[in-house]
């Protein structure tokens, strides 16, 4: 089970920047009082451990047949199954027969490189987008269809989608084309999606069972809603964070895990929170970190730049290699101390160092420890993630689902590219281009 | 040559939020006139440009004829390498005979996957580090020395080091063992060091001349005293982010490429202006991010989150790969709008348009253009924002050179693992394990 230590973010430890326990229960207690209302109806990822899986399984199965599998997708579509592969698979395309490509930029230069590194014969693409209606997949999509059907191979058997039960273009061309096809629950939206079809179905290609980050998520789950706030750490972290803003003006999160394995884990949970709070003026930035390395970037900042963060460490228990540093050079200092420790306890060491570091400068800090890094701890890890920016999304009255702020740049683009409807935004992308530049 | 656009910063176009021309060329004359004072000799790193490569080039000739090449470096040492090798030779590792592998945070799985994946026969490593004594890079260097003697290998086959010119642990080892070596000039800092044999000796063995790379760096280094504005962007760009801070308290600085190939020299970016500015309660935090992927992540925080952000873009004219979407499925508009279009025009409107829907939202941004992404622009690109961080720290009034926020760690660090001279700190790092936790 993952723990919490929230040690360092008390009043009694840090002084004035701290938090009084009190104060944290509090807002602890109301955010499990908000959730149990269950005021959105898209809470219902929380349900996600429950689901069947037998057809992911079985599309899986082929799917474990190609030598390439490709996701289409983006953000929510893209960011979760990157963490499963890195975290549950690392160097997955070194070490392994069935490699993965994760395309969500529409970077030309990274599809020419794909598509000369692939055997378009041997490759299965997963097209993934809640709405059917996403440009960047979309497109990407045209161009591989295009592909497919240029060397007269059967698109039945090169695609699969994920995508809404019931409309969007997606749907449609399934439908028309008997494409095998996953659903996204109705409720479930993008950023929270990793428990569905949107990541399970690449877990299973990797060989990662679905059932077992099914199992982990709902240990947590079942934890979403206790009143016992012993049993509910997501409660506690999620009012930790809430209050750091409120009362303390912390703007900035960083989320830090010492494990590689756990790097683009950051890159999820900075759209998931960014997205889910950054409304109404409100929210907090979370910067995707990762330790030791950021220690050699970013902790100069945190330590003595200005007082706007929280970091919210991840520890690793066990990294499951223990080889020896050896003893070598004894005579000289600099190389002595470090024979005889392993690898792991060097990371560790300078996990808990910098933790204390950090404390004894009065600069707020948290902790989430987990045994180690395995699929069960994977779904344990997003579920929690993911119920505690529920509840600060509830703390700051906003809707944790939705993301109106985005639908400006999207119709200009559609604009800009002439899509039927949006002529008026057309029409102000080229007076912009018109206007007089500042410009060296 | 770089351009920079600063129309979207301006009070014209983005009104209260914005700062005037008069503001921001007082302080660009202000960031020149302090940067001609010379007053740090780390300043050196502007003559990079003309240093003479041969000796580079020479080892780089032999190192060519490796399977595999290991970077062993944290920092400054590990995030310019990146750079150079995910810019100019993306999937390198798929698509190469010489697989390149940096070693950066000492995480004991990636260290067993990276020895599980090469042949150390065939494997040449380059161990950096300026100091001597970065316990990461000890760490694992250790552990390969040990690898390659037991192995009966000659340690002088199988390692280059890149170091100080005259002291420091691995000074001591290159004489002693008559280790190849190159040297980081004396004057020039970690951050600032991509353009010595940190990064030069990398990008001759993956192919890039190393001659192209400071031919670009030369042009910008001789703009960087020119009191003519309109020939020194990188006074611009110090002004505004500046200025930014000072009158509008936008404490975040968003580094915002829209190309794969970029999204490391975001982080080393990152490092680069956390490092140099975040002291004496100053500086603003760097956010390392990636378009049009962030548009699915963070945009949403950006348009409608708290107003504490400047985004920097950086725009790519031409992607190198110009193939049409095709024109399928003409009666579903969802998809018939991207017909006839490329991925290059897809990625430059969106970045287009998000650039728009900012400005129309009144958020200050700025944007970097380059035609394209080669060795002489990266080169280019590297000190353009080395220059303009030197410049801003000056305008801060800090020392861009130094990081004492990190001392405390370290020295906590050596002594929990033992090593002499910090038997204090190991007292300390005891009494905080036995200190009473709040965990859940």
């Amino acid at each position: 089970m993952i723990r919490l230590d929230f040690s360092n973010i008390l009043t009694e430890e840090i002084g004035h920047n701290g938090l009084s326990l009190i104060e944290i229960e509090n807002e602890a207690k109301k955010s499990i009082s908000l959730l149990s209302k269950k005021p959105y109806k898209e809470l219902d990822f929380i349900n996600l451990p429950f689901q069947d899986t037998s057809q992911i399984k079985e599309l899986a199965k082929k799917a474990r047949d190609y030598e390439y599998f490709i996701v289409l997708g983006i953000g929510g579509s893209a960011l979760g199954p990157r963490v499963l592969l890195e975290a549950l698979s690392p160097f997955n395309n070194l070490r392994k027969k069935n490699r993965v490509f994760i395309y969500d930029n529409v970077d030309p230069a990274t599809f020419k490189y794909i598509i000369e590194i692939i055997d378009l014969k041997k490759t299965l693409i997963n097209v993934i987008s809640k709405s059917g209606s996403t440009a960047e997949t979309l497109a990407s999509f045209l161009l591989f269809w295009r592909m497919i059907r240029d060397r007269k191979l059967d698109v039945r058997q090169h695609f699969i989608f994920t995508t809404d039960s019931e409309k969007g273009n997606l749907k449609m061309i399934a439908d028309e084309y008997e494409i095998p096809s996953l659903e996204i629950p109705k409720n479930v939206v993008g950023r929270y999606s990793v428990l569905t079809p949107v990541g399970l179905l690449l877990s299973e290609v990797i060989g990662i069972k679905s059932e077992e980050l099914l199992e982990g998520a709902k240990e947590i789950s079942e934890r979403a809603y206790r009143e016992n706030l012993n049993e509910n750490p997501m409660a506690y972290l999620a009012s930790c964070l809430y209050l750091m803003d409120k009362l303390k003006n912390r703007k900035v999160l960083v989320f830090l895990p010492y494990s590689d394995r756990l790097k683009t884990m950051s890159e999820w949970f900075c759209q998931l929170w960014a997205e889910s709070l950054g409304k109404e003026g409100k929210g907090t930035t979370p910067y995707p970190s990762l330790g030791t390395t950021d220690q050699h970037s970013q902790l100069q900042l945190w330590m003595e730049g200005p007082e706007d963060k929280v970091i919210l460490f991840v520890s690793i228990d066990n990294h499951g290699f223990q080889e020896e540093i050896p003893q070598e050079f004894h005579d000289i200092e600099g190389l002595r101390y470090l024979g005889g420790h392993t690898l792991e306890e060097l990371i560790n060491t300078e996990q808990l160092a910098t933790e204390m570091a950090l404390r004894m400068n009065k600069k707020p800090n948290m902790k989430i420890i987990i045994p180690k890094i395995d699929s069960f701890i994977i779904g344990q890890l997003f579920q929690f993630l993911q119920i505690t920016t529920a509840m600060a999304g509830l703390l700051y009255g906003v809707n944790p689902f939705n993301q109106p702020g985005v639908e400006l740049g999207k119709r200009l683009t559609y604009g800009a590219m002439g899509k039927r409807g949006f002529e008026t935004e057309g029409e102000e992308v080229k007076n912009y281009l018109k206007r007089q530049r500042y410009m060296i």
